[in-house]
């Protein structure tokens, strides 16, 4: 549900326009240097602004309410709160009943009798993502010295070519559509050894967190699809040294659902953000037919843009609670 | 680790070349009728015979030993073990501490000092997916009438025209090379509303079972992939009606995390079997140095071929304990 | 460690003296009518005021802060936090490295390396319980109809005439002292089947929160250990009718840890408050020597006067949490 | 339900009269040296055979299934077997029906639609805890040197003469009754620092497991009751030293839910055995009318006896799991 974890153990809640979105943090351990000011790099990653990314802005200012003391965390839960600030529930006025294709709107009101939060999407809004971010930041604090990330959108719209995003980010927006994108992380410096068999393989702990953000349809490792297309003579990495080190890396540093010292590399594939200003043909229940929707509010043209720190995010809170089970 | 679910919750145990392998499974509603006859179709989908799959034979008869009485569950724990038979350790003699290319050999040494039963994989092998097949039964009887499951090889290294995989697994055998695969699951009639916000959403759960299975590297959900490179306008799904019927299903089924009651539709991408019999170069830690590997043993050329049904099964096992817990 | 639940789940968090305590709850039902108001008949219950609780005066408003929309429950999760306000951290200045007897403050500090948050208990100050009460509150809604919770102090210091209470607390107040208890919860209309086999009895699930709260160090169901005391066919509840109903209730309602439909019947054994402000020989890090400790701050005399209703509270929960499992 | 853990995790399973009891430990390190014969002291303690204990012979000969490798555990599941001997369910036949008193038969029926195993009480029999004494063994291993467990029965039926046990045993069986009993385990050497805030306490933990072996109705932790009855004075335990040493140990080892160095005490109180062979008036489905029942079979006279070791391994069992935890 909205918790989760080993000995890492995350609770997330909010909404989009309601008065918070927070996490807990469980597991934690103490003695750890930290401060609000920590988070700063990782929120701006997170934070709109650039072409492509919704006008709402949020300051995005986390409080820690608990388990912070002298500057250091104390190994009771940590927890994070953002206040929403910039909310214009009025937006969302026409879609309570008028249900936005590919968006959770129909399936929380069916699975909840209409109890749900609809406005802004409520708690299925990608807005929770700023918490998980917050505890991506702790996360990477927990894992051992040497442990580095370097995350980036290797497409955009089908695109590999970084010099053309710009281009292509302002044409979808002329055309008030959307675009998806990939997001990939390399984690170099991960201890050999992490991971447990079957059930909690790094891969399966990784992706479980990563199908959690909302707009993520797919998953790999290594060379995981185009890797499914080549001869085991190609895909196999043949190991050079007794640390573990292989020639090529087609298994994206995880064998057997264990780390194998080489770097972790894991893709993410994010839709294009269903919500597009242009009119669209949907089921209105209030007079049960089929009938244009205008979507107001403001949106991201590309969610990925701002969505590979979460995606960092994801696949750090994972290491560390493996990490810490180890 | 070796548990995992919430409601529906499996234990699985068992070595390639050990006694037995075996899987209890609480949270079974008391009631279903069962037999051991009732494991046999799926069972026989993943045993080997065909073209393309390993000349070891296990009988792979299951015994029920724990949780049935005069041919229904209890609702005590269901358990089913299999006995290893026919097994050749003396093939893997060399390969204690000559690790193999991608495989769990090296990773599993070194995680567990040395004390790991490398016997064919030991823990690691392929061997213990027998298990999850027969809950992937038992699971697929756990969920309401109507649900049906559609699962089909869609690629064998890299060609998705099923005429040509004889063809294909034909020369890779004779080139003492293997194959990766693609296995798509089709999920039809499974009801509104299966999935929990954030951490528990149907792609996470299922994702995490399917990237249990050994070979499996990658893992999508309708468009998946291909989605991302799609506009939003074009990816996204109009609904057309009260019960949210839709006009395409680049969703795959899902949305928010939740069932939408259109097909669920996943894939998983598996990679090349890992044990080749043409020689390979890897480290040896008793020499220190880096020498050519001959794997004996008996091998599937493609993995994927009997992984359908295992893939099948993960994603029972997911939909099963979401439905138990809504 | 600060999260608990298998379909209804808690995560807690807070100090003593930090800025708030809170608690977030997972898998409560969309539609339930919840306010704020709902809350204070509990939380009235355990404030503080009467003779023998502490003078620190909290006004434990409870805030909403998600899950919460037109007055009733969402489906996403609930989370109710609790400012602190009256804190006087002065008077912990000296307890920092001189140790409480019977207090989690060494075992803190040892546990958390000293980064543990002393300030009136931090971390495991009786002060979260509010939370914990508010949870109750909750629980109790989720639980069917009819079911029907009493609960009282039955004994302080040993004794069970409620009319010599006062007397007793006023003659340990006057002795700067003070008073364990005995609290009972007897649940009537649980419905018959509630409580899983082997670890999740409903006594394991009951204890297992009861011990969560501060000063709880015995609990017992029905007969408990007196009934250890009796001959089978004394303590044997011999069953009326079809209902399940019994001549007597010696089980406490529960039989191989699954309701009976009989009362449900609990009692927990709490400590004498260890904050007493005689002074107290105890070791001192900074000397390395034991001296007398004054404690200043302001205590309960008996913790049980308030913490009835933390016990009402914790049972509910765990009722609740195995009805929604059921 | 009937997997239990965190980082040492216990799945049991089987029936009083099926094929076996089982049990699979998860989390058990690799390295540990074990063998069959390592269990033979603690199941020797269970055994029967004692005046008091039941004529049912089983020789509880333990079968490792998985997990073990050249006399060391590898780090993989391990699993342990019973099979099921000595069974006369022919004793049961009229009981399917005619439900013997505060037995789990009636709630068993009931909850599980008349599909439970009723033969020997199923999979609510005491024959479970085998299961439980050999993760008890497992568990003792994984604690750290040093560690050690002293468990007696302080009471029988109500008397704490152990010179008398025997002459009270007779008495009973005499009458065809039973006795219940209390059991006290205390362990030395258990370092400082196990357990975790709030629902992670060593008595919230080690209570739950209680809780689960069938016949304990009580659990209680240093002083316990008793303590609820002295002031705080008197039940406060003074620091001696900069190592946590105290004066007097009334808080059972345990402050704040953590482990502080001292002995840990812990008490669990067993009801009378339910199954006694003088006939007793309850009620039976098939004439729908309370009538006398003869309980065939053969039974403990005092269930606490063979207990004992049961508690211990209970207790064991959560220490390991929180020591691997921290």
């Amino acid at each position: 549900m909205n918790q989760y974890g080993v000995n890492f153990r995350l609770a997330i809640w909010g909404e989009s326009h309601g008065a918070q979105v927070g996490i807990s943090m469980d597991g934690v351990p103490a003695g750890l240097s930290l401060s609000e000011a920590d988070f700063e790099v990782d929120l701006a990653r997170r934070r709109s602004g650039a072409r492509g990314t919704t006008p709402r802005r949020e300051t995005d200012r986390p409080m820690i309410v608990s388990g912070l003391y002298n500057g250091h965390t104390t190994g009771a839960p940590l927890t994070v709160v953002f206040a929403n600030e910039n909310t214009r529930s009025g937006d969302y006025a026409n879609l309570e009943r008028h249900f936005r294709p590919s968006h959770a709107d129909w399936v929380a009101f069916r699975k909840f009798g209409g109890y749900n939060d609809p406005r802004g999407g409520g708690h299925f809004s990608a807005r929770l993502t700023v918490a998980l971010v917050a505890a991506g930041v702790v996360a990477k604090k927990m894992l051992p010295e040497g442990v580095r990330f370097a995350t980036r959108l290797t497409e955009i719209g089908g695109c590999d070519d970084p010099a053309r995003f710009d281009e292509l980010l302002r044409e979808a927006a002329a055309e008030r559509d959307s675009l998806g994108g990939v997001v990939e992380c390399r984690v170099a410096g991960v201890p050999v050894g992490i991971g447990e068999p079957f059930f909690d393989s790094v891969e399966s702990r990784v992706a479980h967190l990563l199908f959690s953000i909302p707009a993520v349809k797919g998953v790999e490792f290594g060379s995981g699809f185009a890797g499914s297309r080549l001869r085991g003579s190609q895909n196999n990495d043949p190991i050079l040294d007794g640390e573990g080190h292989t020639a090529t890396n087609h298994a994206g540093g995880i064998n057997g659902g264990i780390t194998n010292g080489n770097e972790v590399v894991v893709r993410a594939a994010l839709k294009p953000t269903p919500s597009i200003s242009r009119p669209q043909e949907t089921y209105n229940l209030t007079t049960d037919r089929v009938e244009p929707l205008e979507i107001r509010g403001r949106h991201d043209v590309c969610v990925a843009l701002r969505g590979a720190v979460v995606v960092e995010a994801a696949v750090a809170i994972a290491l560390a609670d493996l990490w810490r089970s180890r």
